[in-house]
């Protein structure tokens, strides 16, 4: 392998203090906090760098989120590696309950479960995961999620147990 | 937030093309292709620098990876986001799958679920990710893994399924 | 416990031999054998009769089994057994996967994952299993289901991974 | 088919009315009351009648079930159906999870997850059913379950996650 050919395999990212985000929440319902991450108002959290995502979309219920799959996300048997799948679907799961969470009551993910169905390569271009809740208790709540191509074709899909954490 | 504050909240990563390593590990058994990414004769896979993760041990039907969780790995709500231990445990799972597999036959994650126990924070400091075969049969085969502190305390925990492709 | 109070609380099952049935759909595609569980051209498996169950719909992709909850599903903690949900669910999700089967075309359940939202018990009147399909792929299908009362109300949700056997 | 040939497919069942058997446990432990249900001690829950199971085995944080598969939990395709498991497997990690608490705390069962190895026949003979508990907290306990014939050949394993709920 040249030194040339390796020469764009390199990547930065850089992020914020995310206690300095989870202070400035402080006060905001989930649906506020997550509608200042989609506008910029709040910093992006660090895992959002990580993994090249962005939360596109929130509303009560239901959350977006999209990504572009890149070589960097590659596992030692030449796709993506499905933990970034269960990030995306995780994410989206997750913010849909929260954005029905008022201030003050927070959640935790006691577990997820994920389908995948179809690979994803650096050719399956942008991905959109869709969460959307299920059911919302005053213990817990369920959500599922889709991850699909930008036709539509379903990639994974994905459900979720979480705990709502009450005052 | 000062600008220094911010100052080390940067990160690079480099890696290598993967489908050259995909390359130099055919003909080998899983377990051969594993060793050699443990012994560093195999360049790592992208993931594993993303995610600052290590695999570490690997004999048949067992894999072990080890992490510092560290606040890249942060969600917005202020600790590791979730699916950085699936990531771990769906890499342990498969690794131990894969330690199976002679040259020639591949697998696919069909699906993981995870069960999340205590969360991960910069204070946890190194996690180790076990995996452990639980049936390998001639079309498929099921998994487990843990995810655990240095002192053996239970983080979370996973099984999946998965298909084997007989060429 | 008088015997009295008991009187009523004894139940019998018939059912015919599983392997006649199975003989007698040998060439049907799955929709025209669960078509004919549904007309009771072919006798009822033995299952049914156990649960008191009945698949009542059947359309490609889709099967719907009711289904009246009774103190002989009960558990030893005052309410109806989570594995009588269970058993909905995982036939709702597999005969809506065998609907898209064509004859000699058979399928096994990989895995199942379940969660309950509202507990099940005597009072709860008729209830209502859906299942469809997610995905139909060469090898594995997914499919979800919904367990709902006859308010619509939410009481579980599934979902599965099936292994498709091509002959 | 002659109706000789079903003679012998009729099975009779009969139970206790199980709130009483709930009044009856009032004031004990988790494990009190289980060790009740081995012994005889306190009436067996109409579930156990209705699957031909019985409670073999209870210490702290582990439950044994036994079961004989028979004709009567036949599915449409030729073998014991899904759901059967699943009630064995959900029974072995909900009692083992219930032989933790003490008096006056009760728990539910969030989601279980089911991965199916071998399939269940007359052929079997008598299965038995070990759950164990991973995690027990405040709030939430996991627990998993295999699934072996008599010779110790896995068939099923399971995980679940329950909701502790203390007074």
């Amino acid at each position: 392998m040249s030194s040339d050919s390796n020469s764009n395999r390199t990547r930065t990212i850089t992020w914020h203090d995310p206690t300095m985000s989870a202070a400035a929440a402080r006060g905001m319902s989930g649906l506020q906090m997550l509608q200042a991450l989609v506008s910029g108002e709040l910093p992006q959290p660090p895992i959002f760098a990580l993994m090249g995502m962005a939360l596109t979309e929130i509303s009560e219920g239901r959350a977006v989120f999209t990504m572009l799959p890149a070589e960097y996300h590659y596992n030692p048997i030449g796709s993506v590696h499905g933990g970034i799948a269960a990030t995306l679907l995780d994410s989206a799961m997750g913010c849909a309950v929260n954005s029905l969470l008022p201030a003050g009551v927070t959640y935790t993910t006691l577990e997820i479960k994920v389908n995948y169905i179809r690979p994803l390569t650096t050719s399956t271009g942008v991905v959109r995961c869709e969460g959307m809740v299920l059911h919302l208790g005053g213990k817990t709540a369920t959500a599922e999620a889709t991850l699909r191509n930008i036709d539509g074709k379903l990639l994974a899909h994905a459900t979720t147990t979480c705990l709502i954490l009450r005052p």
